[in-house]
């Protein structure tokens, strides 16, 4: 089964709305997108490509956001199976909001330069931040991130300001803060921002054993060790912590937002 | 108007799914997400809230993605204007893909090993080429994005690699380069990779200033100078490339994704 996201946009929406109805169901497919689909010849050239499809058997599904009516007729008549995924819902909500829907006001949205801003700026600010390089900047940080090397700080940080615009910046908690009483010096002045990661020391020796094999560093003692002791660390301290072992980056991001009640700084 | 997305996972799919209906309509609307909602009584409480909400006489609105019918149920009779974004499409697609639809797979499917470390490598990778950095491991990238500093490559990089696990490097271009003939000997090897961006002279003026205000770095006339002499190199060296002043990070990365023929490292 093929499936296509159709847009005259970046077809992310169609992409990540069409892979979550997907993942209902236990079937293997092969998943294309068709970004920036906006002409009548377009359309009518991906309609061929559809028949060519179903001629030689091929079974495909087409999920699709199109706001000109002239194209969008085209591509529902192209598919028995393609799916309008804004069909549905715009009447109602168009009720709801007591506004008319204008397909014109979604392209002006695609970029509102305040937002890019704030999300470039974290961005920045999560690359400067990372890894302690730098940390005359936490007084910025509207969340930092603590954790052993390899427990997730830096996709996560990156997520956040990149999705969210949120300032993130991370420390790696290692032997030296182990040894010292209490939380590192560094630290104390922004406690309440101050989130930590921990993860399964085999899942850790697992991924640092990737990274440099046969090494201190990778070593199953040496990952329960640290494991150990961060976690002693967040426990003692009272720090919020969450332990990433079997989440991605998208799921350790959103808890990590509503367990430290942060807002995306973008509409 | 307040809108929010409610999900017993990350609320993400609701939210980007949610907000892009939410782009047709031309009204200010505040955005709460509720992720992880999983038991009747999170449901039950999220409705009295909800209610209390109605009360005051604040509108609100609902979209959400909940696997669960009981607790569906719940959010369903909290609201008068509840979307349940996965109902209208799941019976047709059941018929279509021939196979029941499971809620329990999508779980299963929250987290994928294999998807989740090739998005982490890809970041890692990015992190470790940026800017130039390293140049040594440029036969490992999947492309490499070429532009003046603050033209757009670090956050395309990342969101390369982030959401569709690509192997992005980036090269900056600079005054040494544009006085050599030629592309940088780092970078012919791999033309086939090589991707331009650029930017409008006055935006990259005004991103400059916001980073180092009347340096000549930030200069209109620099950013002028650099920007002739990089649009120069592509054209010269029959390089495509891709003007981001007005798009955002989604954008520019899709529409690099769609002309360089790159297919995502994810499921």
């Amino acid at each position: 089964m093929k499936i296509y996201f159709v847009s005259d946009g970046t077809a992310i929406t169609a992409e990540v709305f069409g892979s979550a109805m997907l993942s209902f169901f236990d079937v293997n497919v092969e998943k294309e997108s068709v970004p920036f689909l906006t002409t009548v010849d377009q359309a009518r050239g991906f309609c061929k490509q559809l028949q060519e499809e179903d001629e030689r058997g091929d079974n495909t599904l087409v999920f699709f956001t199109i706001s000109d009516p002239e194209i969008r007729a085209i591509i529902e008549s192209g598919n028995s199976h393609s799916y309008n995924l804004f069909g549905d819902l715009l009447a109602p909500i168009e009720k709801a909001l007591g506004v008319p829907a204008q397909p014109q006001a979604q392209k002006a949205h695609g970029m509102k330069q305040g937002v890019y801003d704030s999300r470039i700026d974290a961005v920045n600010y999560a690359l400067a931040n990372d890894d302690g390089v730098s940390i005359k900047h936490f007084d910025e940080a509207e969340i930092i991130l603590l954790g052993v090397s390899r427990s997730g700080k830096t996709p996560t940080s990156l997520y956040l300001a990149m999705q969210y615009g949120i300032k993130t910046a991370n420390y790696p908690l290692n032997e030296d803060d182990f040894a010292s009483v209490g939380l590192p010096a560094v630290l104390r002045p922004h406690r309440a921002k101050l989130y930590g990661l921990t993860i399964d020391p085999n899942r850790l020796h697992e991924i640092r054993t990737g990274r440099m094999a046969a090494s201190k560093y990778a070593s199953p003692r040496q990952c329960r060790y640290e494991i150990d002791e961060v976690e002693a660390i967040y426990r003692q301290e009272r720090i919020p912590f969450l332990n990433t072992t079997h989440l991605s980056v998208e799921e350790i991001s959103t808890k990590v937002m509503a367990e430290m009640h942060l807002r995306r700084n973008r509409s």
